[in-house]
């Protein structure tokens, strides 16, 4: 879940996150996480959605339908896992073009059918409509441990800041298609840059290390630096980041060089890899076994309230800056 | 809700509705209701999501965009109250334009905000991005009394089909203003068309008396002869709706003079009354007090299942057809 800072619209909603104890439903976490969280008791409902604009998150000249329905689900799912939970159902709403090729929608269902069975998600409803431009909006549901969600806003000063995988595959992956708009070339080239980019897939397989192990986590659907801010926001906490710490795939490194363009900036600002950033305590973390430690990257760490966001870069601190924006 | 029939690509995941008792999440009603309908073991979470687009389901040089930010929220409010339920949190996703403009996104808001206030529902969540036009998604989850849900599957032969309030009069509105092109006339000449159009209400009022009553319920957003085929099918019954019977308002008819067109089409066809059609048994009618009676309207009965669903005309059986197609 991404809600944009609209300046001041959101300002006028976030007073109302009410407690309505009178029917046992109270919000532990409204607005500003990958999930709303609803207190039911003996457990945590986990809440997110997330849109896909054609042309913007995904493009069919480039991707089967059936991979903008996988992706659909896959990207929701992030934002459960993201809070430590399980996803357990959704609801799709469709606007349709009134050209759409029924094979489309077909292959688009055939792909959300594909991860409901992979994840036993129930599909339980939604809404299809037509416009302008192909929508695709899903809502899903969780559920978390009582007490045990990973918010953003729960890093602890001194925490370390790991990384999940590697970063900025999937934008090298856009990147390449741009240019040379050939994603059968992509796939012999960049085999893994292809999956990055159009067949992502959360980082499900991690959570049972993490999710007692870890204070705060997201996933980076924005980019790396965006995800930190975020994190420092809602723990109010500063960070700081080392620009050579950042984990990227050998083929990440190799896309790069050929089109003459950052790795690692696209790992700060390109979005969508859909791994976790986590942070966690020290002690926690030497916890954690070799093996474990091995698929995850100590990226920097977080320091007090007043201590900035930083990017260390060549010995120099400088802001960390970056972070995909849709209405740049 | 209103899932359209896409062919065989809901078939495809209709199969996928499953229990998960052993997360203790079970889906009492997946797709083809107004909500989904989880079961959380003492009270069902009821759930919605429903889409408007701009130039669709709203039009900006009609309505202010409070008005079209009201509307989101009642339509999907109408939803959880047709399953006899009470709204308690939303989920807002925007697909804005870039060009739009920023009073108009805090407008849409302060009518999102608005209706939240008046139901005291949370807003939770959601996503923003852009696109090439206006589209609000909100998806609504509510909480439900166990066991006592009014789903449209729950018609039973014999009883009768009752009406809320009046129908045609938000379609009579959008004719008047698609034909003269100016809302503020329709606001003098017809203020109750105005208000049925523009700041449609969803129909609470009545919940109290009907929920315990009532069979089936659905709400009217496309239709009485649409929603009586929906409950049809979902019941597995037929049924006959008496056209002289229809509830009109006064200036309904006079717009349809006016425009030379039928009010009792627009009731038929037209949507977004969000009016309450329930059934319920002779003997649960008789129950009604008469301040209640006088609310609704009888407009025909439950048939067996092989009865047919029929219009009654003047002295002939006709085949009950219409309703609005998002894709006609």
């Amino acid at each position: 879940m991404n809600i944009k800072d609209l300046g001041g619209e959101f300002g006028l909603i976030e007073n109302l996150t009410q407690d309505f104890s009178q029917f046992d439903q109270k919000i532990k976490k409204g607005i500003g996480d990958d999930c709303a969280v609803i207190d039911l008791g003996e457990r945590y409902q986990l809440i997110s959605s997330d849109t896909l604009v054609s042309n913007d998150h995904f493009n069919l000249n480039w991707s089967t339908p059936e991979q903008v329905g996988m992706k659909a689900v896959e990207v929701n799912v992030s934002d459960i896992i993201a809070c430590g939970g399980t996803p357990k159902s959704i609801l799709v709403s469709l606007v349709l073009t009134r050209d759409l090729d029924a094979e489309i929608i077909q292959g688009i269902y055939r792909g959300i059918k594909k991860k409901c069975d992979k994840y036993e998600i129930d599909l339980i409803g939604g809404d299809t409509t037509h416009g302008k431009e192909l929508v695709i909006n899903v809502t899903i549901l969780g559920v978390g441990a009582y007490g045990n969600t990973s918010l953003r806003s729960d890093a602890k000063v001194g925490d370390l800041i790991c990384v999940t995988g590697d970063l900025g595959g999937s934008t090298a992956g856009l990147e390449y298609l741009r240019k040379f708009k050939d994603v059968e070339k992509l796939k012999v080239k960049f085999p893994y840059l292809y999956k990055r980019h159009l067949e992502p897939v959360a980082r499900r397989g991690v959570l049972q290390c993490v999710s007692t192990a870890a204070n705060a986590m997201i996933d980076v659907s924005d980019g790396l630096a965006s995800e930190v801010r975020h994190i420092c926001k809602e723990s109010e906490c500063g960070a700081e980041v080392d620009f050579s710490k950042i984990p990227l795939h050998m083929e990440t490194k190799l896309c790069a060089q050929k089109l003459g363009q950052s790795a690692e900036d696209w790992a700060l600002s390109g979005g969508e890899d859909f791994e976790l950033v986590f942070t966690v305590s020290l002690e926690n973390y030497e916890k954690f076994d070799t093996g474990f430690k091995e698929k995850i990257t100590v990226v920097g760490k977080i320091l007090g309230g007043n201590g900035g966001v930083w990017l260390l870069k060549n010995g120099m601190r400088e802001e960390l800056k970056g972070g995909y924006d849709h209405f740049s």
